[in-house]
């Protein structure tokens, strides 16, 4: 499959808070739902996408087929667009950041045009890998998930305070090596609420599937209330 | 053991990359070799250095004891400088960004002057847990470690280029995981060659042990050749 890449320019706003409100109003009236996902390098960001978008895209329970877009931000490369592409067929495009750790809602906009957000009901940005800048810039997006691989270890809220209270859901990846690597959920549960005592939190493998039908549940509530209620 | 936790003040500098080599100049004046070590967050950082400064600073091979310390930079929290000062006894100090996503020269130079680096021969920074943002600022330091830990993948030199590119030497660490994370060594130096062919590269894991002593040894001849050629 063909992947549009898009070389991101800087955006010297202003007010970049103020631009993510009104990116979050255009977007109810496309009712586009626009999450964007943040998390360590390697941490399974695409795996986890791939995974979600096939029961969001191919539901087998009976429910709407969601039509959804990926948008894959990296410094360089385009390895991960073509993945979601060959491997889901929902809309992607890769946005090429120049070097700059994050996005903010100006930049999610030119992406967001090349995608043709007008036609999806949901659109995930791929952040860039980076569990500091991209939490401190809004990038319209109506949620905010932050993952977390086993191996990354279970203190990473105290030492990333910010990312994690920014999240509205939190998704824990590799569970499968969870003994390997020393990983106690409870433990992390504990570090999670010093800073974030009310977001979900979901165990998800990439091996098993464990946990993976239960977030893509949670999401598709979320995206149905965000249509009935824009 | 008491840890002194410094509060970094941002530095807005004209120059910091000639604030750097005239820290560079003053670390030689003192014998001092400064090693900044770079990686995503939970890459093994911490673990690494631990069983790395044990072998340098209690050498069983009739070899001269160097005397280390350590800088652990962190946005917020200070469980790093604890395990390592319990862990090695070498002289440690925790320096909190405030949120900043890197460390610069005059950042550097808060933290070294705290640790007390003129009676040191060996001083690491672990900085900031980013593959984006420290790799683009010039710490003053007389090399440059990047840790990628083998569950992050072998395909981040594609993704973070700037990062490997200004890597010294690449520390692969989790080897013990490589099976269970289908990380191919050879895809990885051919990643690695794309931007860095020449940097080496160090195969370790904390699990085993396996590859500590190697690096330990390379690090001791680039600490030793700068003592003789200051």
């Amino acid at each position: 499959m063909d992947i549009r890449t898009i070389e991101l320019k800087k955006t010297i706003l202003e007010d970049n808070d103020k631009d993510a409100d009104l990116l979050r109003e255009q977007l109810k009236e496309t009712r586009t739902f626009y999450v964007n996902v943040m998390s360590s390098p390697g941490s399974g960001k695409t795996t986890t996408l791939v995974s979600t978008i096939k029961l969001l895209m191919n539901p087998t329970d009976g429910k709407q087929p969601l039509k959804v877009g990926v948008m894959e931000a990296d410094i360089d490369s385009d390895v991960d667009a073509h993945t979601i592409a060959n491997e889901t067929g929902a809309a992607s495009v890769q946005l090429h950041t120049g070097g700059m750790c994050h996005l903010d809602a100006e930049m999610s906009r030119q992406g967001l045009r090349e995608i043709g957000y007008e036609d999806l009901d949901l659109v995930f940005l791929e952040n860039v890998g980076n569990l500091v800048c991209p939490a401190e810039f809004d990038t319209g997006a109506h949620a905010k998930a932050v993952i977390l691989s086993v191996p990354e270890g279970d203190d990473k809220p105290l030492k990333y305070p910010l990312m994690f209270e920014e999240a509205d859901v939190v998704l824990v990846t590799k569970i499968d090596a969870m003994e390997a690597f020393d990983f106690d959920p409870d433990r992390f549960r504990k570090n999670l609420a010093g800073c974030n005592p009310d977001a979900p939190v979901f165990f998800l493998s990439g091996v098993t599937g464990e946990g993976v039908a239960e977030w893509a549940e949670w999401l598709r509530d979320k995206v149905e209330n965000f249509l009935d209620n824009r």
